[in-house]
């Protein structure tokens, strides 16, 4: 389910985000309080190792290495890296949204050029726009791991009316080793071809208008499954991980507390509790999290794209629209502004 | 109400953005004043409790607390975060001000397309103009703070005239667990299309032609709803939020002017009220008060936009435009450049 | 006028660009000698006073305050600030640039769809021409202050050949409070449709061809309208502006050349005139004139665009075009390379 | 083969990336092992010249030079350029995946546009399509190293059934010193031209709806060449890897471990192996691949597009869609939701 | 001539770039090289007169300069005002590669559409061919040195067939005080109209859809003119230059090797070649060269487009795709895969 918090933010007030750091669903606390805790146990184990068991020399030694730790901790351009990297995830993501097929564009068309309120245009109506339904469907079941679950297998298509019997029988039926998501569009070009030529469909430009909508449609669900199978290189990913698990180990050791009797520059306070590190933690690994959440926008999470939703929405809406609706008109009358 | 200052910046002049700097309404100090009044507070109280409570071991403490602070508040990329998260702030922002609907390539189709001057003939064209309206103003209403204030309930659309009384019943009437906004434009079509069947459109390439632009105007409306649906992620924000905030609480202790006597570095200089601290808190606060503002900007803010004017423009122009301008021409006369 | 230096770096030579260093127009000496020239009497009478007037103590404690000011001058972040917002504005810069409103498209159709070499069909694609040129024209008086100066009323628009006496009585008859730049185009339409009847415009196809051109100009014009109406959010601007003024106030003390007898760090050195501090200031001011220059690209600025020669231009080439040259074709003859 | 590993990232988990760190196809170790090998090599054979060969003078030579390297090291912008770098390259990348020509929406309306079940249809609409898939074929040759290998000359292309004899030898016969890819078009225009004639086509909507979608085919094949001829300048790529080169240099002497009994700043500790400099040259040599990778995703590289995979899938699949397909279709049943 | 390199650079291997640090042409060092002879020249100068020329007393007063240079050097944000700036010039580059007009959309078209296989259709489809190629010329003589050169004056024009004499006549002799580089587009609209008016061209679908790839081909001739017309703003390069020549004049003095003796912090080491200022010189000076190159494509750099090239091959293929093949058809034959 999307987080939506936007009327929360309708208006800039005192410290208006403020607001925002207190929500749990979707928040960067829900996220990452298991890498917190982690995090958390080992800086506590280092130091109470530091603390209680070294010896004298020990303690020098691993005063050194925290030191030289700490040096390269800054080195390492996590933000730049991060920031970069974000950017492309949102972008593909935002992408990816822009891009989910609605059938809203293809169903006006359909109810409003596909003619006949006799059971065969309904008919008609319906299995054009069930066509249209059961492609994005398909290409959702590639896309996304929670439609998959719940269609794990074509069987489920057809239990849940996308498809009839018949049209699974064609589709089984036809040999080829790739993808067959498009198949439906073929049936929709040829049933609005011949829609035509009994005159349901009047003429060529009604006709085109229709495939040049089907073909939007069919861009949008062909560019998902692009951005499903061309990800982000791996190597960019792996880059930008290890640079900010790299930035965490190095501050394990080095952001430990040294004992302030020793007189190293920077390390003559000792507060426990690492503060500042520990909100560094949320904070680039909160970054991290938001491109983990964004990268694949079609599983599970809070914040992923509800596709089992719009499925359901898809199918009831443009039936909708195609058959009860079609050539319905509300009265006209005149509106109040008249003369 | 959008602060517009373009025509006081047309020319570079001398010193040409300082001008800028003396305005109240939508400026940085408007939206931030509660903000710094309540840092300049906290900033004042650590001071004098340093100053006049502390005992001199529990100052050195403070001191070093001091020291460790700042030195953290300079590695939190405050700058890094806020320059991309506003930038990607700003894009949507601009994108949803591109997205707003405006029916205006409609209402010169419908104009020019629907003919009939008859009493039937002007029906038509507002009833068709009021759908397209109506549409709009019904997502406005989902995505606006300010809208929906206006219009809290269907009576009100009804009542402002947007829709009429029979309408509203068959809207009411259709079953669906979904928005239904999108109905409008099923009786769009339905209309255009009766239109056509009565001659009152000519031919398909006509109809075509409102039908693409309609759906233009959907897919502008649903882009609306897009934004406001599915924002920024959340952790996004609070990452950036969280950066901001831990920057200023490091800075309401990191900043203090400790005892010149005590010769800590960068410390030999007691100014009392920290200037450039204070004109950081003024840049980053406000940085990320632009976000603040833009993240809705159908809010009621100063530089939000203003739906509701849109909504009153819209209706009283699009009428305006196919009902009593329909066909007026004036005559044509031979311009000054003839021959 | 734009200031064009193309041709000068077509090639990329011995120190290319340093040709570009030398000119004035348009160049950043022109547009910072007056802010250069505060800046350098402020520097200049700063270090008189270090020098001259204050006794010991007071040089001491003025030496404190200057370490203390570079110090923050360092970390205010200018380059990273002036980058984000720069390229924001010079996007928004192009972006208008693009959508200039060219009638050239239309004017093409227009002389190829619209029939007749008699009076009446002169007539018509003159008149549909200059709506099209009469719209831009509405649109360019509420954006730039050049072309209001020109036509600071109706009145001059008329007389300038854009209007018609008729026209205008019928356009100030108009009841609205809204704009009504939009108007000409109702004309334009009710005109098309009338010549369609009339045969003069052949069929839909060339009559909607007409319209869709006549949709994509209006879009221009509403764009630029919109980049007009709803700037850069005043925040934004407030923030960088403050920032890089900021910085400099820091640089006018902080940058003071400090005894060098005193041994200060980083100031054993009295060169009088701080180089470096100067061309930060050529550097920084300058690049936030970039952005002062293209906020609002129709002013009068050296770099503005050339919106009145536009207007004019878009008037004598489209009558030229729609007029004169209907129907004129050179007698077609073999080419050379026939065979 | 594209590595695609969305379906393991689709849930935002505990640690959620580190299993990608794990996986050895298309990853950063694989690209990197040997250039880390060649690294650690070098440095150490430095080291050891360093620690057993070096007389003391020279020692304290090296020891000065190893500082002056780190001091330098650190100041090469690394990160930045290459964050500039890898994001234009990456946006050349998506832009070219974006544009890989697939022939469905083509073969959605040749199939739906052109009648005829006979032999002389369907052979109409077999040529059509195949002239489709030649030219992407001619295109893939020249753009892709692995399509190259797989038809080295024209007769392949003939073998592999995208021409026919007949074809090859008009196509030979062609005087031209230029690319020959377009020809195919020409041949698919005068076929659809001839098949309007023959009443196989309706009518010019037709014929045009598929002009149209054949040129917008033909614009993804020219842009995919572009891309291919007009690369990132030489240049740019060549400051980006001399300044990583030049990084890495610097490293090998500035990153010794120098004799902690010297004293020398940051240099008290000796760990013999350089963890963090080995973690930034995966880290920065990593970054570097992204761009080597995808600069070029024609090649044979484990992230590169399968274009010998879309080959045979287009042709397979259009065919299919045209030929067996064209008018099959289900029969119509009212689906579980009527009524 | 473009240098593609993209064969090169097909797989990543190992150390895969480091072929391209190898090519002469079009790389750094051929762009580079006298620049950098100038400045290891003044490098060499200064040291010497540094170390021979001056006495004890000057060179103390110059290592304090060298050293305050040097602390400036560093403050100067070479790459950020870079980075940012050769982005901007590097997608103006690109976008114009993209919108290099190319006739083979029209082309196709005109062979399809424009019928008649006698001397009239003949001479008609090569005359539209014929105006679209002369009004890119035209664009391009305005544009681009190299074809100016190759063409100075319009005889020349004529001379090379782009332009009868008759056309030259009429085009002399209309009356503008503008650019009319537009009116070959009038003469192809009318003659369109003309070949409709005639039969050559079947209706009105198919003119407009010549009209319409008209228009998008004077779109992209408008655009690179409009690319060409208004730059970059003057003042964004100058910043950008003067940060850079700055930069390196700083570094001549404040990169000098100071006298090891005196102890001055990061001089204990005189190596005579400043091995890496050397490497950022060439760093950064080939990063704006980057820019230089690309600023203004239509030189004749190594990388600039090849607009001669362009020209040739546009005129000679269109006129072939037109003229020979149109209807030339190769014999259908049943493809390979036939059952």
């Amino acid at each position: 389910m999307t987080v939506t918090y936007s009327s929360k933010v309708a208006n800039a007030t005192f410290f208006g985000f403020h607001r925002l750091l207190l929500k749990w669903r979707g928040s960067i606390y829900k996220l990452l309080y298991r890498e917190f805790i982690v995090f958390a146990v080992l800086y506590t184990a280092i130091s109470l190792v530091y603390r209680l068991l070294l010896t004298g020399a020990q303690k020098r030694y691993f005063e050194k290495l925290s030191i030289y730790c700490d040096r390269y901790a800054e080195q390492i351009p996590v933000t730049f890296v991060l920031g970069f990297y974000v950017t492309l995830v949102v972008n593909r993501w935002w992408n990816q949204f822009v891009n989910l097929p609605w059938p809203d564009r293809l169903m006006f068309l359909i109810s409003s050029s596909v003619h006949g309120s006799d059971q065969h245009g309904r008919l008609l109506r319906r299995t054009l726009m069930r066509y249209v339904n059961l492609t994005s469907l398909l290409i959702f079941r590639s896309v996304s791991t929670a439609v998959y679950k719940r269609f794990p297998t074509i069987d489920h298509v057809v239990e849940a009316g996308f498809m009839t019997a018949d049209e699974r029988k064609l589709f089984d039926h036809l040999k080829s080793p790739h993808l067959k998501y498009w198949v439906p569009f073929i049936w929709f070009g040829n049933l609005a071809t011949k829609a035509r030529n009994e005159g349901r469909i009047r003429d060529s430009v009604d006709l085109q208008s229709l495939m040049t909508e089907m073909n939007r449609y069919r861009s949008w669900c062909s560019l998902l499954f692009g951005y499903d199978w061309v990800g982000i290189p791996l190597v960019y990913t792996q880059v930008v991980t290890l640079a900010v698990y790299t930035f965490f180990f190095a501050c394990l050791i080095g952001r430990q507390f040294l004992d302030p009797t020793k007189g190293y520059a920077g390390h003559d306070l000792d507060l426990y509790i690492p503060v500042f590190t520990l909100l560094q933690f949320f904070f680039y690994a909160g970054w991290l999290k938001v491109a983990e959440q964004l990268i694949n926008p079609f599983g599970e999470d809070d914040d992923d794209f509800e596709t089992n939703w719009c499925i359901d929405r898809n199918l009831q809406v443009s039936l909708l629209a195609v058959d009860e609706m079609h050539m319905s008109l509300p009265k006209m009358k005149k509106d109040i502004y008249w003369d």
